[in-house]
């Protein structure tokens, strides 16, 4: 069992370290996770075909409150957009408010990344409540656009 | 073995009917389901608590490709905003394109229905599917606010 500061911290440890991104977003996660580091994500289908990368650059890193990213590289939309978690606690839960942000128009890809996104989320909660997230390739396909 | 347009017209029945709507968002889901009707939405928690519901119109209802609601009632955040589902077909897959439409800003609210939105279209596709969604109130929960 658990209390609550210690949940939080799980939840911040699978944000901040490259080992617990690459747990529940895209085992192919690379790079230095401290403040002004670079991060690379890269994926691929299960059958090893490379669908895209994204670089990152960590913005913020503040033990149990938050953890943002800013887009480097890849798909045009996400260029300059900023990825933030802000973590909280509220009563028996621990609240990760998650904003993929300053998306110059919201366009069909933005729908498809905000559901995507959702299924990410909920492997987060994998990860810290059972211990196995499913990150890429091994993640929910939502559609065409994987 | 279904062919395209079949798999299309059964997402459209799955969105365009009461039968459906109850089938993949909330159980208790009532009304008339034609173009000026009213559609009522009530949530409850699995133990019979009511925890809210929704009133929206009917404004589109396009056979295989959109069906349109607007929000009458329900929580001050979504008054006049619209949910829409635009339904087309890519090579093998049945696209829904959906969006909860014109939110006066964005807000920790906003985000949490987009996360649980993703859970019902989760619901929506496994409907499809398997025959068997997770309608309210055995819906996904992901977090305080239901």
């Amino acid at each position: 069992m658990y209390g609550l500061t210690e949940i939080t911290t799980k939840v911040f440890a699978a944000l901040s370290t490259i080992e617990g991104v690459a747990s529940w977003w895209t085992k192919e996660t690379t790079g230095v996770s401290k403040t002004g580091g670079s991060i690379e994500f890269e994926f691929s289908t299960p059958s090893g075909e490379k669908i895209g990368g994204i670089g990152m650059e960590v913005l913020t890193l503040a033990p149990d409150k938050e953890v943002r990213w800013r887009v480097k590289s890849g798909p045009e939309e996400w260029i300059g957009t900023d990825v933030a978690f802000k973590l909280s606690q509220d009563g028996e839960y621990t609240i990760v408010h998650f904003g993929h942000e300053n998306w110059r128009e919201a366009v069909e890809f933005t729908a498809h990344c905000s559901t995507k996104w959702a299924t990410f989320l909920l492997s987060l909660r994998d990860l810290v409540e059972t211990g196995k997230g499913r990150p890429a390739p091994n993640d929910i396909t939502i559609g065409n656009w994987h």
